[in-house]
């Protein structure tokens, strides 16, 4: 029965998992949209695609929400940083084209 | 007027992109609580902590995803490697105390 049991709890966590991801990529995509207007309004503004300022206050805010939620923080850390950088380039290359 | 424009409409979206982080956090909190119940259902039974076949099919269909999303699918495989490779330590860690 054993063997029998485990696949079977196993598919129904895989199926929780890429329910998970699915969500993650609208929420990433979502987020990709909004960046593309902040990108925009700066670049019609003249102001800097990067805000040391904002950045160290979301990365601290993401530290503190992470460890509410026992999720290492460290990782949390670098695996945002990597979605910051993806933004700032996208923002280099919309100013390269405009 | 512009310079009173400006800052609301970026903290609008600051607003939205703050939002979003937090559901992406619930996220990842919800799919390590997930994968850690993967990492103790392999272990009773035995099973590899990797399962290649797996991985390879869950970064294809990711790659589909967010290529449905218009979503840098570079981006976001390398996004998901990391998640990955942090389930796979943690799975680890919880052998070695095990």
């Amino acid at each position: 029965m054993q063997s029998q049991q485990v696949p079977d709890e196993l598919l129904n966590l895989r199926t929780q998992i890429d329910r998970i991801d699915e969500e993650m990529l609208d929420l990433l995509a979502e987020r990709f949209r909004v960046t593309a207007k902040v990108g925009e309004l700066k670049a019609k503004n003249g102001l800097e695609s990067v805000d040391p300022v904002r950045e160290h206050e979301k990365l601290e805010r993401l530290r503190t929400l992470a460890e509410a939620r026992s999720v290492n923080s460290e990782f949390i850390l670098d695996l945002f940083q990597a979605i910051f950088d993806e933004v700032v380039k996208n923002h280099r290359a919309y100013l390269e084209k405009a």
